[in-house]
């Protein structure tokens, strides 16, 4: 099957789940599921939850095994993104073309939704590992929550807080991307391997792998705030710029960090050399990201 | 013992906990950690660990069976009362007569502190039920997951912010505080019952118990907003009053909500009846709740 045909399958196997995960049923509080819809229903790529599903896949096993999981990183990823848009945060009115969160529902609302859809993350999580009976799902749940949490992805978020209208010097700045981006790009491939039961060279690989692909993906976000377009972005480009970040293309130039971005790329691909043919959907998928233009 | 000992017992034990939880080391982010050991250690009744570790000695297990789930049910509440008093929602500047957190260190940190705190419950209930290998831990983290959410606390706190302003029916009132409040008292009582093994006519006493005592909570909290001072309270009493709260002073005034106190709370006593001495703690526990000032 073609990259692209699978993708969107993935994808869908993703949205149906994830619609249906949303449903909640209390007259009291429409504003508050309508709010967590938004988001997390607003589309996108899903490359968290895909990168699940096809780990799963190439180990040979049920994605249906993978898909709570999957699901619920995607959920993270959500509220991560509603929170940081905030007036208090970011302040930014439009993400992937939309209006953002709070432009809509009002700042209390966004908060809510943000703290609920962390939550039903690992509503569904635990749920999922009580239904299922494998024991690593407990295990995959640790994973998740080490790279969610103030050790992980929310550490990150405190290091850009911190770092804004500042030049940061090298290590921060990649201390603060491995923990911001990096972190939730290798949960699902982690915590895929788990539970499908990876060993542990395995697990090591597809790590690797995942540590380069969410590098890559910064370094192309840097560049894309440079050379992006609002039709693309759906934000405005060079918003880096105007609030003064420390990036990769501020730190090495346009031209240095794209040849970065190739070898962290060459570098992540190489991790999946002895998967061999079973890999070829996650080495296009990280090809796509080097070449996508949003 | 005496209740106010073994009461300062628990608390010790709790905060002890509480405080080793809160150790992260990284140097990059040293404001995210003292915004969350701030709110996390300001003090107060630690009425939900608290309950839990008394729920677990009279069902006569040792109390760091459910220490962990008892902490982590401390961060949800604590998370909770970070972002209800931030700006966008309630814009309190002072809780327990300290300043609030995102006066302390900004609106931004403060929602990362929540939202950190929120994601380290789970770190560490997940840590624990990996380390004890008792299966009814699972169990007890979705008991405690599904009362922190969209359908339990969260989804209170979206019913309280709909409700601003306006005057809003009494089922919508007790739905309000069953979720609100409630669900978090319900949360420990019954995730200890589970974890220390109650039967299923002991976890249904206990989780009679716990639905009273939280209605009781609730109540007194509405009775000491109009009666409190500021000396006690650590905020503005009346602020109900001035924000047009529907309470239960406001919907059945104060002498009537009174009762409603007495009823409420002997109700919840009479669940503990067939454990006897054993529940001692939980009986004086219930009649300090009715009888505090603050």
């Amino acid at each position: 099957m073609k990259f692209e045909e699978k993708q969107r399958q993935y994808i869908k196997t993703v949205e149906d789940s994830l619609a249906e995960s949303i449903k909640l049923e209390n007259p009291y509080y429409p504003s508050l599921r309508a709010a967590m819809e938004y988001s997390l229903m607003a589309g996108g790529k899903r490359l968290r939850p895909v990168l699940a599903l096809a780990v799963a896949e190439m180990l040979e096993k049920d994605i249906r095994d993978v898909l709570a999981f999957a699901c619920s990183i995607e959920m993270i990823h959500t509220y991560s993104l509603i929170h940081d848009d905030l007036p208090a945060m970011d302040n930014d009115d439009y993400r992937r073309g939309k209006l953002t969160n709070h432009k809509v529902f009002g700042e209390a609302t966004a908060i809510l939704a943000g703290d609920a859809l962390l939550n039903l993350a690992y509503e569904n999580m635990i749920e999922d590992a009580i239904a299922s009976k494998n024991s690593r799902k407990l295990e995959a749940m640790g994973i998740i929550a080490k790279y969610a949490g103030a050790q992980g992805m929310i550490g990150g978020q405190a290091i850009d807080l911190d770092s804004e209208g500042k030049s940061i010097p090298e290590d921060k700045l990649k201390a603060m991307h491995r923990l911001k981006t990096g972190a939730l790009i290798k949960a699902p491939v982690e915590a895929a391997a788990v539970i499908s039961g990876a060993n542990d060279n395995e697990f090591r690989l597809l790590s690797g792998f995942a540590a380069n692909l969410g590098l890559a993906f910064q370094i192309k976000d840097d560049i894309l705030d440079v050379e992006g377009s609002m039709d693309n972005m759906g934000k405005k480009p060079g918003s880096d710029a105007l609030s003064l970040k420390t990036t990769y293309v501020t730190m090495y130039g346009l031209e240095e960090a794209s040849n970065l971005l190739r070898n962290v790329t060459d570098e992540g691909v190489s991790y999946l050399q002895s998967f061999g043919e079973r890999a070829h959907f996650l080495r296009d998928l990280a090809i796509s990201l080097v070449k996508r233009n949003s």
